[in-house]
């Protein structure tokens, strides 16, 4: 299906002013410049106007004159996205939710919140800590990304391995629909078997769907104890199968991370985080525990160090500080923003059944050779999902711009052979949407397409993105 | 939308006999009586035809025919369901899954297990558990009912308030829709953020977008060891309101399930169980808190004990054998059994957000009180999740029958007004459809019909459940 859109007109430009006040209506081309772009490569796409709601009212106004008007729109949380799911890239009207920043409520009797989408994840789950509670998906961007941009990418982060997806902490959503109806997806509860669920619906659903206004979320009591230690390896298969033997030794982790030598290295170089790799590191895991008891954390510490020993661990740290904690962590979470800030690149979220994972790497360095494109690997191993950042390198420009594409799609090809599918956690969005067909059917196309269209008929609501109209 | 469906005429009959073949195939009055009802209530509906295929493809041949002859389709697992889901209401043929019955695959590498439909759900849980490994989802029917029907109808059962909701351990389903295409909905990865989540979409539709012929399970670690008590209080509210404290002090256990005095009384006076309740005994909470350490687990304990004692506790029961906790796990079980085949009965799954159960049990005897109903109450409490059994006790067969439809929906009208929605675990099917206005608006409803409008357009797939064509 082929789309025609309009241009927004002089006449609209007005309505929308109208809408949301001058001072929340953008349209010189200096200032759309911010909204050009998300996190994703060096990929830009000007919208024709950008503009900053305050109220769900607001946004219904917006979609029905979008709507009536056929006006793309293009809904951006905090503009963290690694997949182009915020890149206008159909021009016509961005909706930044950057105003809708408010905690409405933390409810101690439920363990519930009630938040903007625009909420700062980390921001939010420090005031749930401060009450003792905890919200565990957290990005590593978790420092600047907006909860409703997590929702609707399916974020998840380094804690999903204990403490389940984004899916299991979404109880309900407020979202306005393209037709500029607001209704809530669901009931503030933590079960709910009452017709098809909208709420998991729209959770991965990248804005396409509605663009979400409030969101309900479930906390839980927090950890009060934890440890950290990083494991080295000779080789990234003994750390990958490490991995599935931790759990097989009955240890769930909070958080269980891969990273390959050449990660920590960029770090060191780049970012210059001291850290003293020994030559023959390989890969790293860094493995945290967290619970109530003290012991208890130290048995499981013990029971990993067995398994380590068993599966060609060189090296054990224990982090004997918050302070050397902090610095583990940041040497995992500076991987993805030291690669994008000193070479061009692309990353890959790719994910599969844990226990493949060493296929995996082994197959995205053998690839990698025969295009000529260096790799930088890490991520959630517990989960099987590894983040794949491809570094230019010596390859030249030429190839960097026809033949990688080859190179991706042999990568996607493997995954998927290896039971597993193009992203975790950053979505398809813009930029892997021409290698689902890997993956998915035809049948699998018509059905995204049907329900996309019962939602959002006219495809006004970030277009392009996940397939084509 | 008013469907017209057709009869199963000779020649269909025929056709259907050849894709199962002869031995598969019923169709005299006598056999087919089991498959008129499930255990929705007193209410029978007789199917045309029962076949019981082995194969994805004979469901796909089965599914192909129906849809070019409008012949209406139930499926069917082991017909344990509370919402008439299984219920033939529209006559033709019912696809029963009993002969799904194989567990293909646990692999202990990724901690994933591929299982037919028909499998029953504690003979998995037992196969796994001989692996050191736990499938945590068990509802009450769990000796019976099939782990492809609690997917369908998103089941629970008591550990969902620490271990997640069946949506945290489906991972991929194979389905056949009702165009006879087979599909895989998503894939075997514990994330997945690639494109409209089909897996989520399926858990809980009941039956009515495409019927489920194999599923892709997560495992995880078993806990080695449990403490369990039961806490007894002079009023429901207290009970409910120790239930929100116990979370607040920190802990999370593997069950928190209520019953009041009516509940226990009735398996007492019904099945013969012994248990010595006392005069003032009012309300139970039964509490389960299970680990990897005894230590932990007596501390857990402790900590219990001091809330529930500022709570209006007046006795705890622990259990010091494993007999023992089976004895007060058994009446718990019992309860739902017991009810119904002792009285006419109707039976509601309220779900709330859990602050407000001692509201909406205040109101459900206030509103019985007034419509002359008796009602039981108990369920999962930790999940804000109420079974509320509706007893015909002195109500004149005239009233049951007319006006205590009025009192049902007082029930739900209430469950809403306190954040809550029709049904929890139970789904809503055939019984509770009517009253789904009272929660969910015109256009809920039109996004529910464009969806299954996408899966199913001739609407020949359980029709008439969850909302009319």
């Amino acid at each position: 299906m082929f789309m025609v859109y309009n241009k927004i007109t002089e006449g609209i430009a007005t309505a929308i002013r109208q809408i949301v006040g001058n001072e929340w209506f953008i349209s010189n081309r200096a200032d759309l410049g911010k909204y050009s772009h998300d996190e994703t490569e060096d990929l830009r796409y000007y919208p024709e106007v950008v503009v900053k709601p305050k109220t769900a009212d607001e946004v219904s106004a917006l979609l029905k004159l979008c709507n009536q008007h056929l006006i793309p729109v293009t809904p951006r949380g905090a503009g963290t996205g690694l997949s182009g799911g915020a890149l206008p890239v159909m021009g016509g009207l961005v909706i930044a939710m950057e105003r809708f920043n408010q905690i409405l409520n933390i409810d101690e009797e439920n363990l519930q919140a009630t938040i903007e989408p625009g909420v700062i994840t980390e921001e939010f789950m420090n005031r749930v800590a401060a009450k003792g509670l905890l919200y565990p998906i957290d990005p590593a961007s978790k420092g600047s990304c907006f909860i409703g941009g997590n929702i609707a990418y399916g974020s998840g982060g380094p804690r999903v391995v204990k403490y389940g997806t984004i899916r299991e902490y979404v109880l309900n959503l407020e979202v306005v629909l393209p037709s500029g109806e607001i209704i809530w997806t669901g009931a503030n509860t933590l079960k709910y078997a009452s017709g098809y669920n909208l709420t998991q619906l729209f959770i991965g659903s990248e804005g396409t769907l509605g663009i979400i206004t409030k969101a309900v979320v479930k906390l839980i009591p927090a950890p009060t104890t934890d440890a950290l230690m990083l494991a080295s390896f000779n080789s990234n298969e003994e750390a990958c199968e490490a991995v599935s033997a931790i759990f097989r030794a009955g240890i769930i982790p909070s958080t269980l991370e891969f990273m390959e030598r050449k990660a920590v290295q960029w770090v060191i170089d780049k970012d210059g985080i001291a850290f003293d790799m020994q030559p023959q590191d390989a890969a790293f895991l860094l493995i945290e525990v967290d619970g109530t008891n003290a012991n208890v954390i130290f048995g499981d510490c013990e029971k990993i160090n067995a398994v380590l020993e068993t599966h060609g661990c060189t090296n054990v740290l224990f982090a004997e500080s918050s302070a050397q904690k902090e610095e583990l962590w940041r040497i995992r979470r500076t991987i993805g923003v030291s690669v994008k800030s000193n070479s061009v690149y692309k990353e890959e979220d790719t994910v599969v059944p844990r226990a493949a994972l060493p296929q995996l790497i082994k197959g995205v360095k053998e690839i990698g050779s025969r295009y000529g494109f260096e790799s930088v690997c890490y991520g959630h191993a517990g989960d099987g999902n590894l983040h794949i950042n491809i570094v230019k390198a010596n390859m030249s420009d030429d190839d960097w711009n026809t033949k990688l594409k080859d190179g991706i799609r042999e990568i996607f090809e493997l995954t998927v052979s290896l039971g597993g599918t193009l992203s975790g956690e950053h979505g398809i969005g813009f930029v892997q949407k021409d290698f689902m067909p890997i993956k998915y059917s035809p049948t699998h196309f018509e059905l995204w397409r049907g329900i996309k269209q019962v939602f959002d008929k006219n495809y006004i609501l970030n277009p392009s993105k996940i397939f084509n109209a």
